[in-house]
């Protein structure tokens, strides 16, 4: 299978998240370097070119990555490369180079790899739900497999060698896709984003910035690189975010027993508006689907499923938008195409519970 | 009929108000008072009770109010009193005044009275859509008839005396609602208010101030009260309002052919949020019903009329809510019911054309 292959076939959902939706996904990357090699920002366009070719057939050798693909920048147009960066498959940055860099990418989309886009090495593992430690696994089975064949930048007092220093040491970040409707709803964000800092984590919104995050998604990873076991710093996320969780949960509870109708009009407004725009921003569309998505976990909307919504999630982004229509579309167009997927889709098959029902979990 | 039961009945809507809807209703208000008796503001209770007892009387004897109910402030509840003015029969103040005052309405409530607001009488008729002159003919039918059997307070060179200086002269105020959506959305209510206020007619949003009417929603009215012919002062506003028409259906027009998107985005939204949210505020309630109004208007909107919409308009106004739940509401309660009011008028009714359909008038 080709890359080009992998972006076009509908993408792979991971087979259902189970547990209670809060946890949407749970990433670990490595960043790696080789010994005697100029980082990519330093290194010249034919070394890198070279780099990537040493490190693509390494890399596609190895037993963790049988059944992936591989392309340099250059094979993809700059859409492709966009359609990646959206699945979150490779950073904003990476989709922006060309010449010089490349990708492989295991057939499940489970195992990314970027080879020069800050580092020569990017080995990014995906789990969907809270699977931190199972996510770490597999990174580190690539990570292990590919230390058998090539040199890696390693100093035995600082560790991994990094492009950037807050890199520097075991090389991993380790974070969380969180969905924390219930916290922003009952307007104690707040404290749970300054808790965690202070305990060494950051929280960023998945888009949008500090707590101000578009969908109610936030991210949650590792600050320090330096000083820790990788084991350490994935289990010690793992336990936060678990806490989390249950803040989160906790909300919600909160939230029916509370403010039933302020929970009943937010995800009724978003049905409403969903099955009846004709112009959709992706930032309305992003919040819209999350209130969505909370209605669908308190048991508010019914005949639809979490991978629905994630799918128009990703479908209602720029370049998903573009591949789906086949050519470039003004952004009043992507609205109004956005507007008009997400009507077609959920127009029709929304139910909305009239009654109180609540999930039992 | 007493006026409570006028106040409990059904409003009276009056029967279709024909042309392009963009007029919703003529009003034309006269300010008298008698002769040789202080004006309200400066007459003490006892005397202002004295003067509501003998109007009450000689009101009630002209044939132009035969089959109308009268009551003294006093005799209402508050909430009763709020009911008037949200139909538009009574003023806020009046609304607030208590003994000493009173209302004379007749059956139909196209003609009002308030006896004691800030002049012994201010005498109203109500007619839709744009007709002006049979207001103007039905309030004169009215002032004629008494004027033959009490003493207006009059100068020769002056004209009717009023409390305040802006009524001297005729004492008339015409005003016309107009609903402006197409204006609106074509950013083009700016040079319609300066042109008109040029032409020495005020405009004010019926709800809310300037140029940010809620829901669309206009009042054009006479400044001038001195030096005019009753009659000239009629006609010359509705020349002007017939032309602010036109300027409305040409934006509604160009609205079709330039932004049909933007048109079906608005009107899809307000029938979208209408049918599903669970909190809805009057000023919101009153936007989104006018975006409906238009979709109305337009051919978008089917299965609905346009009294049905004045009607909600009216049944979501805090007064009304209250007296069809039958007891006081907090504000919270009051959204609350009212988005639950509407959701179950429109809710499976409303239905929105999914292909293009313009009506032609």
């Amino acid at each position: 299978m080709t890359l080009r292959e992998l972006i076009e076939r509908p993408h792979a959902w991971p087979a259902e998240e189970g547990g209670p939706g809060v946890a949407v996904s749970s990433r670990v990357r490595l960043a790696r370097n080789l010994a005697g090699a100029a980082f990519p920002g330093w290194a010249g366009e034919e070394e890198r070119e070279r780099i990537w070719r040493e490190l693509r057939g390494r890399l596609l050798e190895l037993p963790a990555l049988a059944d992936s693909a591989a392309a340099g920048n250059a094979e993809l147009s700059e859409q492709d490369r966009f359609i990646l960066f959206e699945r979150h498959l490779i950073s904003r940055e990476h989709a922006g180079k060309s010449r010089g860099s490349g990708i492989v990418l295991r057939g499940d989309e489970r195992i990314s790899i970027m080879v020069n886009e800050e580092d020569h090495l990017r080995m990014q593992a995906l789990c969907p739900g809270l699977r931190l430690r199972e996510a770490w696994q597999m990174a580190d089975a690539v990570d292990s497999q590919l230390d058998a064949k090539v040199s890696y930048a390693f100093d035995a007092r600082w560790g991994y060698l990094t492009a950037c220093p807050t890199n520097v040491g075991t090389g991993i970040r380790a974070s969380v896709m969180l969905h924390l409707p219930g916290l922003a709803l009952m307007e104690e964000m707040e404290p749970v984003v300054k808790g965690v800092a202070k305990l060494g984590l950051a929280v960023r919104g998945v888009w949008g910035e500090g707590t101000e995050a578009h969908g109610h998604l936030y991210q949650i990873s590792n600050q320090m690189t330096l000083g820790e076991r990788e084991e350490d710093i994935v289990r010690n996320l793992e336990t936060i975010v678990g806490e989390i969780v249950e803040h989160e949960l906790n909300a919600r509870r909160r939230l029916w027993s509370q403010r039933e109708v302020v929970l009943r009009d937010h995800v009724g407004r978003a049905a409403g508006i969903l099955t009846h725009a004709h112009i959709l921003s992706s930032r309305e569309a992003l919040d819209l689907l999350s209130a969505l998505r909370l209605g669908l976990e308190m048991g508010i909307v019914s005949r639809l499923e979490r991978r629905d919504l994630l799918e128009l999630l990703l479908l209602t982004q720029p370049a998903h938008l573009q591949m789906n229509e086949g050519r470039p579309l003004s952004p009043f167009d992507r609205d109004r195409a956005r507007a008009e997927l997400v009507r077609r889709r959920l127009g029709g098959v929304l139910r909305l519970a009239a009654r109180g029902r609540r999930k039992s979990r």
